[in-house]
């Protein structure tokens, strides 16, 4: 029943041998591991807005091009320094992985954490900012925003449960309609005014103060637009998942999303200034663009309608590359090993359903506001940017191969402008919820070393040395005691007896005593049934079944040889239905556990099935 | 550490033995199982003025008394009715035990369900009750009342887990109180109008009515005041809790508790007429009678207090009652068993633990407001009456002994009367409530049914005929086939290989191929361990470890005698900590909840214990 919704939802099972088929090429590739980045810009000139015209009015617009000029740089020293990481990485070149190797495991767990978070706040911002362009469209569904979100959530994870290349398919054509949308915005924009000579006419005409920019204005502007920059992490994290050449196809994609970016970017800050759209909270820049260059007709849904899906598909970036970066760690050893089992349909199943819940508990507990959830996104970014550069200045200054100067000087520029950056977002932005993410990225890190710790110990405590030779093994030498309790003389406790008489001599037939009554109608039973085997009866004055066995066992009563073995066989009743498990004691489950912690025993259950 | 806090909120352990100890003289008897009875005194006067006092005003007091009257003798009825079961059922006589033992199965069912959801709502009601007194008193705790509630729950469940003898002297002293207070009221309430000639200031001077009483107000005002019936039962369901001779005893309190009951509510009911207090949902009828016999003193404080806190003690009735009740069903396979076991204190406590979870539940739904809750009262204990008279009336039919025509009028009288008036509580509260009640009975008949039919069905499954005779063991006759699944050689799959060889030869070493690069690096360490047992591999293209087992056990490769056994051994890891479990994939324990559905199968988990 399970089974079969599960195949439908996600399809059949698919072989391990068909893992290549599932890979992407170029064209399907940029829309995957880009949508985050590309999305990015509908609101990151906003942001930049919103920061500006409070505080220098009408000069903002002249500034905000400086500001994403500034960032459109950032975004290229960003590109170049991937490329190299691409170069050096082709397994997969995540942050966490190039700053693991060349800077040490704690730059590389701190990384791997900050993308971490990251990777979850994609998915609750997205969807949530998502979510928010539909409710704005229809206006009705605004008491629904947080199921609205909850539903994305569920229709993006099964999606990505159903493996990679159809989950391609279902989520690569909105961000193709958002970037062929924005084109057609720009260009209509600029001719409209340039070639038919409109007179912008903006909502609000704002003041002209003669106040000159801080330096401090300027700054703060930049970290807001810098999430125009988030994602470009995503497609050297998910190299591995491109048709060979992978590498190859990996640079072109980043080349192709870093020269899209530019052209999205500088052309609505373009837009925004020639139009002079004033951020508000009813209206998104971009609508208010929209709005005026093509009034309120069907290319202004289009783009209302690409910009939400786009947002919502932003997310899907996260649930291609976070269950990736997991099962690299868990590989590592610093996340629980399940993470890195591929499901049924080859998809990394627990990293996905992680994923999930985790973007779902963000989003009720802010209920679904983006606006709660901003101030904590792009600080784990611009950390693991840092560490990633940084981790590459490293190796270039280490290995001194070819024109390691020039690359070296690439990736350590873009270390210092990532570390200030991060530095500014964080300090601009602590009081507003940073925090949370400067608190979780230590506790993340301590979670991860001892996770590696347990790990280490098992493997220790399992180690075989090579040198150990097999145990020689003499019949008769050792014993085997079996201890079957009995409880009262039926079917399943002569199932498990039978069991018993077939493998050993020495069976001690176990009964706890807990009133007499019934122990005497055991005692009578057990002599008529006469197998030739005395009951041990001990008698439990606190109604116990646990304590007498164990005291037993523990007793001096019992004597064995060192190599000899305890097994304890119990009967199980397996029923048909769920609820008939609350009707049996399961008395066998809780002597079993308490049990397993003693060395020199073994626990053997057999199964007896009631029909029904 | 969770024993030790056990240890110090519910004491030690008890002996089996100790239960004798445990039980309660006619002193602590009365309290314990009367708090219901004697409580509801508080609230039936009142329900009876709010049916008549807007349906005929001032006459309404008159009436009162006729209405009074007529339950007192409903209460004299019933309580002759209870003597008579308390002789014919030493073991304790509870509607369920007489209405399946002289009517049927179905009709005590009916009557077992009804009490059982009337025990429930006692404790949800009278704890509500409870904490709204409290709050009426302290307006600040107004916003905490659920609170309140739960609280009073958890700790009346700690009282009642911690064994019958304490919490008798834990919540004994409350009803005593409320009794001496409620007496001192109505003589110094007679004294001061009869012999000081004080003229009462009613708080309201309600208008002439001229309108006569009609029968079906007089009903609903009958069917209003029954509450002050309720709670009789419990005495005759708790004689086994009774010290020897517990018959005598029981019959005793019962006495006691009909003329406390007697006394206190023709008392109350002829001070609210004399001080012709009217209902209001701001004060009380007592609350008013009391304020005007003592004024604004101590003593009216003290009524006050100690009218919650018996309204809070009424719920230990049900606390004394209904885990005995459920552990009788329990006994007779309509309930889970587990109900039937006492705990380390020698009570009930799962059924103590259901009770608490169940009034939390509905205290939670109905967010502590008595209010919603009254309505849902009374049916069932007035459906579970009548049967149980109706039973008692069949006996003494049946039996003709003695001076049986006396004995089975007065239950057949009782057996009428309380049916009516469940028919008349049915009727004039079914759209406020009852019908839950009324839906809620044959649902909880169906599912014991269900769970007796499995128990059926198990006991047959189980039951060993008495002329079957001991299987002869020849050894050697049979195989014993032991299946070791290998993932990597380590020491943890050493000890389960060793111990598999020290019971048998027939040794099949298990492995299932997920990558080709660790089976071969298996196959390359098992060669030169060189035990001497070739590895059985088997593919698993769709990475499921648990699919090959299966099919390589049903396959023809394994060719099994009938008679013989496999048996699955795997090590299980046993970690410290709990948070270690999310560690380990526990490939184990999905094996052996899927092969447990195998008739001729024996699962082996050999402990390995990680040290750290």
């Amino acid at each position: 029943m399970f089974d079969k919704i599960r195949n439908v939802l996600l399809g059949k099972s698919l072989k391990t041998e068909e893992l290549k088929s599932e890979k992407f090429n170029v064209f399907w590739g940029l829309p995957i591991l880009s949508s985050d980045a590309i999305s990015s810009v509908a609101y990151a000139g906003e942001e930049i807005l919103w920061i500006l015209v409070p505080a220098i009015g009408i000069m903002a617009f002249k500034n905000m091009l400086y500001v994403a000029l500034l960032i459109v740089l950032l975004l290229f020293i960003l590109m170049f320094s991937y490329r190299q990481t691409i170069d050096s990485y082709p397994k997969g070149g995540g942050s966490y992985i190039v700053a693991k190797d060349n800077i040490g495991v704690t730059p590389g767990l701190i990384a791997g954490s900050a993308l971490c978070i990251d990777y979850v706040l994609t998915v609750a911002v997205s969807v949530s900012a998502g979510a928010g362009a539909i409710t704005s469209a229809i206006p009705e569904l605004l008491h629904y925003k947080l199921i609205i979100c909850l539903i994305i959530v569920v229709i993006m994870t099964i999606g990505n449960l159903r493996g990679l290349k159809d989950s391609a398919k279902l989520f690569g054509i909105p961000t193709y309609l958002f970037i062929i949308s924005m084109i057609v915005m720009i260009v209509v924009g600029i001719v409209r005014v340039k070639v038919f000579g409109y007179v912008p006419k903006p909502l609000e005409v704002l003041p002209d103060f003669s106040g000159q920019i801080t330096f401090f204005v300027f700054l703060k502007a930049f970290a807001g637009g810098c999430t125009a920059v988030t994602g470009v992490e995503a497609v050297s994290d998910g190299i591995p998942n491109f048709e060979e050449p992978s590498q190859k196809n990996a640079k072109k994609v980043l080349l192709i999303l870093g020269c899209i970016a530019f052209v999205l970017f500088a052309g609505i800050s373009y837009l925004a200034t020639m139009y002079q759209a004033v951020p508000s909270l009813d209206r998104t820049v971009v609508s208010q663009i929209a709005l005026q260059v093509f009034g309120n007709g069907i290319m202004f849904y289009v783009i209302q309608a690409t910009t939400a899906l786009i947002l919502i598909m932003a997310a899907n970036t996260s649930y291609a590359d976070f269950p990736l970066l997991l099962s690299i760690i868990s590989k590592d050893g610093y996340a629980p090993r399940q993470l890195c089992k591929r499901g049924k349909r080859l998809s990394f199943s627990n990293g996905i359903l992680f994923l999930a819940v985790a973007a779902s508990i963000l989003l009720i507990h802010f209920k679904g506001e983006n606006h709660y959830l901003l101030p904590l996104y792009a600080v784990g970014v611009f950390i693991s940017f840092t560490l990633s550069q940084f981790g590459m200045f490293m190796r270039f200054v280490r290995g001194k191969q070819g024109n390691w100067k020039h690359k070296a000087f690439i990736s350590g520029f873009g270390a210092v402008i990532t570390c200030i950056t991060a530095i500014v977002i964080g300090v601009t932005k602590f009081v507003h919820g940073a925090w949370i993410v400067c608190l979780l990225i230590p506790i993340l890190v301590f979670i991860m070393m001892r996770i590696k710790k347990h790990y280490n110990k098992v493997a220790d405590s399992l180690r075989l040395p090579l040198d150990i030779k097999p145990k020689k093994m003499i019949y008769g030498a050792n014993r085997n005691y079996i201890i079957v309790p009995i409880d009262t003389l039926n079917k399943s406790f002569l199932k498990a007896l039978n069991y018993a008489r077939s493998l050993t001599e020495d069976i001690i037939i176990f009964h706890v005593s807990v009133d007499e009554e019934s122990t005497d109608k055991l005692k009578k039973r057990w002599e008529e049934y006469n197998v030739g085997i005395p009951l041990t009866i001990k008698r439990s004055p606190y109604r116990s079944l646990l304590g007498p066995l164990v005291k037993f066992i523990e007793s001096e009563e019992f004597v064995m040889g060192p190599n000899d073995t305890i097994t304890v066989v119990m009967p199980q009743f397996v029923v048909k239905k769920w609820w008939h498990h609350a009707l049996h004691n399961q008395t066998s489950l809780f002597v079993k556990s308490a049990l397993l912690n003693r060395r020199n025993i073994a626990l053997t259950t057999i199964p007896y099935i009631i029909d029904e």
